[in-house]
């Protein structure tokens, strides 16, 4: 974002040797057999070094499977890939990369090959990859319960569609107003800025250097304000994540965490805190202080504009109703494309197929369709299902919490998400990679994953909005 | 500049297993052995892979003699030591300074013997540190031949201090209209925006990721426009060098320069062109759309007022003809003290006395005399030299080209610097630190460090200017 245009490539190349040097290291026989040594002494979570001695085995472990240029086989052909699917979708042409996605699934193949998986599903050792212990059978379970769910609320929103007026989101907002906003609400929320910064960027990401050092981007657009503020929350939800480590875990090794968890935290952020009545309650009134023009609309209206779900083409754009079903569409098709149930040429047919029969509309052209997201072309099989496992395990913490500190949304009418944030760092952003996905649930909830309190989440507040 | 301000610390750590993970890695057994066999099989100069091994290898051979735990015993004495310096300065009290500067300099004996010096003098070792190939007795042979001449210059302006007015550098300069003015001027000396970009910071420096991220940043003062011209020249100089490194030696291990090299292209284009009266020929222009209050200024009372050179007390703020006096001090007194010639008690009333000696002034308080900079508090001696020696060799180079491109300095005065900066990648930039300093002149001039050409230029200028 900072760095000069023409920097790139000799990042690039710095990046690979530490990357290279990294692999090198931590696959050594020495780290390997001082890890196996010191495996098992003690309980799982006895303590902290116990963690860090567990999940690094298992790393070591999975990273010697590999052959050793298989890592720099898939990224450059996910260079490669990249650059023929910007082209692709430019023209609108699915031909242009399809031979790209053909070598690039070969790859992921050979990759899930050498990890192996005790189901003998290949998809589980690239869902792994991305969020350690994830299964095709743990996620296909809780989908499967929310899709005809999911479904049906999207048909009942879209037979309902004019009950929500949106067009106050869509007036002129200065960008940097916008910006001071975003960064009054990150900070509101706990995102610490002497830690930290918000620069933009054409999509939205941040970057962890360290638990002191991490930055968010948003994009901005100047006619659609939630474009920036959905980041920003978003971002800032990871922000605080990674800025909330254990002093404990600083450099362990096991500082990250997996997918499912960081987007848990981010979806906390943007969706059970940043759509609610009750943050609008103390933040409306900022709005309007911010954007004068807002001083005809109410409280309600925002709200009301702020929530307005309907189907729609593209993922990123997508509402907290309908986003659910995009994510279905790529985890059944990864499935089936890792595991030769499908061929390549048939995708763009197979995602229209689907994309009718879940929304209820069929993408006009593949660059509206099956071009639209860039995960595919760098080698992303296994992601996208780790944005809707955290959204769902978002509801079920916001249960959790709610139940054992009621008072806590009363708080956030005034601004204040200490009591929040304070709860979530305590269960989940101090321990790093301490635990997997399943194990932060269970210790959590004394349940496993579960798509119901989400789904009473839906049914209860678009219900209201839209009166059914 | 850009980093949070809380991350310092975790950069800090970064870095350090970082430096930790490169001396392991390069001083081991397997690299030494590499380099001593290719080392001498091709004769110094017959190739760049050539020159890597030799310079290579005498890295390795040196690094290897340092016992293992002193870089950070100086490291870490250095932090303590910068912090006391700080409070010492701010109190204007230099005995809070004194124990941190007589530990600092026991480390830097024991560095320097360490090390080892063909002379004997312990003083070389350190200068190499900073330069290779650097010894006291090369720089005191030129040195000696300046000073008389520096001093009775700087008497001659001093008696004349009336003849030359800068009060038009001190009106009001708005900083936004300073940086787009610095930028035009860097991009048109040479300076890669695409490879590089400018921002603001308490000092001005240059931070070289790679050939093709190569960062200047300036400090900027309203009510003083030299500080940053002067500032975004010297930097653009450092950063022109920088980006101008031969593709073959990329990433060779011999990508950067001893500071004596680096000083001769920033003061190349900080004095030699910055200071000339073609540079402004051009700019001056440009400076009044700029700052329309220039337009009651003409162009020679910009130049003379650029140029005004008087005895004052602070090294960074010293002109042309007095700075190279401020060198010669620290350059003396560093060798005393490092020698165990002079004890760190005497040091504020030797300082004092060669002030008077030397400038004719004397500073009424520590804090504007031994205590004025960083360098000593962190380990930095052997340092001071190399910022004369370049501004030396950077007048030998000024007659050299002349002599051979004659029209050069007229492009000048149309803006047009690519023959100059062509000239200088082609005869030092590109070489990364293929060359020592004393090879880098007989290659360029056919001789050695000489001060007649700095001293003909101080002479013919200044006493154009002052008269006499």
């Amino acid at each position: 974002v900072i760095m000069p245009q023409g920097s790139a490539q000799g990042r690039a190349n710095q990046l690979a040797t530490l990357a290279g040097l990294e692999f090198e290291l931590f696959t050594s026989e020495e780290i390997g057999a001082l890890l196996q040594d010191l495996n098992g002494v003690y309980g799982d979570y006895d303590s902290d070094e116990a963690s860090i001695v567990r999940v690094l085995w298992r790393e070591w472990e999975q990273m010697r499977r590999l052959p050793p240029d298989l890592t720099s086989r898939i990224q450059e052909a996910g260079s490669v890939g990249r650059q023929a699917w910007v082209r692709a979708r430019e023209t609108n042409d699915f031909a242009l990369f399809k031979p790209h996605l053909e070598k690039m699934i070969d790859l992921q193949v050979e990759l899930a090959e050498a990890i192996g998986s005790a189901s003998g599903n290949r998809y589980d050792a690239l869902l792994h990859n991305f969020e350690p212990g994830l299964t095709f059978a743990y996620i296909d379970s809780v989908f499967r319960e929310l899709k005809p769910e999911l479904i049906a609320l999207t048909r009942a929103v879209a037979e309902r569609a004019d009950a929500v007026d949106d067009s106050v989101l869509k007036r002129h907002y200065p960008e940097v107003d916008q910006l001071r906003f975003g960064e009054e609400i990150a900070a509101a929320l706990g995102y610490d800025f002497q830690r930290g910064r918000l620069d933009l960027s054409p999509t939205a990401f941040t970057s962890a250097f360290h638990k002191d050092d991490v930055r968010i981007t948003t994009r901005i657009n100047a006619d659609n304000v939630l474009v920036a503020l959905g980041g920003i929350i978003h971002e800032a939800g990871h922000g605080i994540h990674r800025q909330s480590l254990s002093p404990s875990l600083y450099r362990s090794g096991i500082d990250g965490t997996g997918l499912a968890i960081a987007e848990t935290l981010s979806r906390y952020y943007e969706n059970v805190i940043g759509l609610s009545y009750e943050f609008w309650t103390y933040f409306f009134p900022r709005a309007q202080a911010y954007f004068p023009h807002l001083a005809d609309t109410d409280l309600i209206t925002w709200y009301r504009a702020f929530n307005k779900a309907q189907p729609s083409l593209i993922r990123t754009d997508a509402d907290e109703v309908t986003y659910g079903l995009h994510i279905m569409i790529r985890f059944e098709l990864e499935n089936e494309l890792i595991n030769g149930r499908m061929r390549v040429d048939e995708l763009p047919a197979a995602w229209n197929a689907r994309m009718e029969t879940y929304l209820g509309i069929v993408p006009p052209t593949d660059r509206e369709g099956v071009l639209q997201d860039t995960h595919w072309s760098q080698g992303g099989f296994g992601y996208f299902p780790d944005y809707l496992l955290g959204t769902i395990f978002a509801s079920q913490l916001d249960e959790q919490i709610s139940a054992q500190q009621p008072d806590i949304k009363e708080d956030w009418t005034r601004g204040d998400f200490a009591g929040t944030t304070g709860a979530l760092v305590e269960r989940i952003m101090q321990h790093g990679g301490k635990y997997t996905f399943g194990e932060l649930i269970r210790r959590n909830t004394g349940e496993d994953l579960s798509a119901e309190p989400y789904l009473r989440h839906l049914k209860t507040k678009y219900g209201a909005i839209y009166e059914f």
